[in-house]
């Protein structure tokens, strides 16, 4: 009898009937002699919906208040499909972040999850009910109602997997599992089988917006198998596990991109020890994020630094760099919000040479220009003018091998 | 330092505007030197748009369930109200039923009170913090959530009121105060002053849907007075209070009338021991509700049996009756749903004689008829046609002397 933790988002519970075919889904799950624990998240707009009344009452809403209305849409969903699998004829009880407790950190709007009592799940369990828990909510150590942030329901699915000791996490998702690249983009973009929890942690901060991060690290740790797939058919979907032998042959997995950063250079930086750090201290503080920073080697005791943030932040965060750039006698600060980030993902990258340079190749055949080059050890990432992001895409998928080679995977 | 309990219904926190005009309404008690604490239900229309939820899903929903889902309106309009206040510069902060906590019963969707831990919130409010309350919520021991019941509100701030000893429970609802009988039918009903806990329960029970009766039975248990009034202007409202010299000079304080229930009557039934209990006992295992009895002295061994319903179990109940009719050889069975219950309701008739009499001569002058009488120690009760009710009220409110005498109440 295996144990499996099954999370349906937003989309999947959108509306009543929607709510009942994920409650089929559940009882087929149980008929198949499984025991089952369900995460849900809230209907798909209710939390938005809950951010606007919060924001018409307050622009910067005390987070304590905020997460308290905002984790109202989960209990909701829990609720109604409880009642369904009931209706159905089976057990089914639903269960609040401090029901069961997930407790977490007091970082409320950000929570992180520190322990999770399983007992009590357990026991229902045990004793045939299908236990429906609400995602996204935790309770910290005062009582206090959290929330994990946005797609938090993934961890908390994750999360519960981990303590339980489940066999298997599936995160029932509008799309049907993770693709070499954006199928929008690439008609022969195809469905991957697996991907390593490295590659999905790269491929889900790179843009790939199918798990979130967190949930993908927290997998990671704790070795929980994920399956992503549709909630609306029965195609297999993707798995996220540990890295094997096989994944190490494939030297790259995925095109990626991201549209949402923006370029800040700082020009002819006296190149000096400190710099970098008298740079980038306002903007820690003013709480901006900086993803990729490149140092070129310096000239005449002068050196060029680039850094990219996300696009939100970028008016602000030129501005505060141009009010530094005086103080480190920068000779100038230029910005350019009209760029995308390309990336390729892939474990193989550990043990095969020359990728990047065939990266390189393959964009400057095609022309484009790169602008920024940052690098891990399975993946390598470019920044290009945004208008050439497709191409670069198109180009990559195609150069790597990435096109519907596996025939099985399209069934 | 007076410690005051607010409690708002539903028209009250209807939209983001009401929520700030409440917010301002708090604020003002908070800067009269008060604590405060305020008890919110959820907005108006919410719990109904989630009660059409559950029944979508399921006709007869799991009641564990349905109180998990229809408990989330209350959590959205304290965070709402805590998020307004500390938007003015207060510090505010919104408690669930189970962080106060306040302990039920598990009698799901009609649970009742055991006991409130106030130990929690005033703590808060000793530190200047004032405290919003969720309404109609609760927690049972094993730690599910629990609902109190449409105008569950009520009972939670009274019930909060007697656990913190505060000096003041206040009620705010949509009218002024408690009236001496439907303005909408007496158009010189006056509001009262005053008007003691048992007068109010009979008021409440016979029709007057004030404040929910639970709720008057806890500010009478406790000694909690209870002030109704409107949030939507400043006149002062009625205070629900200990019976006090005063009230005993009035002998009549309000008319009121009840047009929700119909009558059975079981004719000709051998006046035997036992022929009450085998009549009732189908209407109880059904779970029908049985108000006003009467039975007559008997005529050669047989007697009349005559009882009222709610209009809406009408059907069923007489439904249930003819089948005992047999049994019980009554002769006939008849049912009329066209009737009104009309009350007057008064502390002082306990010491004043011939009120009855007076009541039955009012009537009569106009050509009422009087089909049922039920009394208790403060207030008598007439079935009359259902064609009668505006008129009875008006010729009693005017007989009682109700009718706008004291000036300073229309202030």
């Amino acid at each position: 009898m295996a144990l499996i933790v099954q999370k349906y988002g937003g989309t999947s519970v959108g509306n009543i009937e929607r709510i009942k075919n994920v409650a089929r889904r559940v009882a087929n799950t149980f008929n198949e002699n499984n025991r089952v624990v369900v995460v849900l998240s809230a209907m798909s707009g209710e939390t938005n919906k809950l951010v606007g009344y919060a924001n018409e009452v307050s622009e910067f809403p005390v987070s304590r208040e905020y997460d308290m209305i905002i984790s109202t849409g989960e209990q909701v969903t829990i609720g109604l499909l409880a009642l369904a699998l009931n209706e159905m004829g089976y057990r089914a009880k639903s269960f609040l972040g401090h029901q069961v407790p997930i407790v977490t950190d007091s970082q409320f709007g950000s929570a992180r999850i520190e322990s999770i009592g399983g007992e009590k799940i357990m026991r229902e369990l045990k004793d045939g009910v299908i236990a429906v828990v609400a995602g996204f909510q935790g309770v910290d150590s005062d009582g206090n109602i959290t929330t994990l942030g946005r797609g938090g329901s993934d961890t908390t699915a994750v999360a519960l997997a981990a303590a339980l000791k489940a066999d298997l996490c599936e995160i029932y998702t509008d799309v049907e599992g993770v693709y070499t690249t954006d199928p929008n983009i690439c008609q022969d973009a195809r469905k991957l089988k697996k991907i390593s929890y490295d590659e999905m942690l790269e491929m889900a901060s790179l843009g790939a917006k199918v798990l979130q991060t967190r949930s993908v690290e927290f997998a990671k740790k704790y070795e929980v198998p994920v399956m992503v797939r549709s909630s609306f058919n029965d195609a297999p979907g993707t798995l996220v596990c540990k890295e094997d032998a096989e994944m190490e042959k494939v030297v790259v997995s995925g095109v990626t991109y991201n549209k949402d950063e923006a370029k800040i250079s700082v020009l002819r930086v006296p190149d000096r020890p400190g710099i970098a750090a008298k740079l980038f201290r306002p903007l820690t503080e003013a709480g901006i994020n900086v993803d990729m920073i490149v140092q070129n080697i310096s000239h005449d005791a002068h050196t060029d630094l680039t850094f990219t943030v996300s696009k939100s932040e970028f008016k602000r965060a030129l501005k505060l760099v141009k009010e530094t750039a005086g103080e480190i006698e920068a000779k100038d600060v230029v910005g350019d919000p009209n760029i995308a980030k390309v990336s390729i993902v892939g474990a193989g990258m550990r043990s095969h040479a020359g990728i990047a340079s065939k990266m390189f190749e393959v964009m400057s055949k095609e022309g484009i220009n790169i602008q920024m080059i940052s690098t891990s050890e399975i993946k390598i990432s470019c920044v290009v003018d945004v208008k050439y992001t497709e191409l670069a895409v198109r180009v990559l998928h195609e150069a790597f091998g990435l096109a519907g080679e596996v025939a099985e995977e399209t069934e």
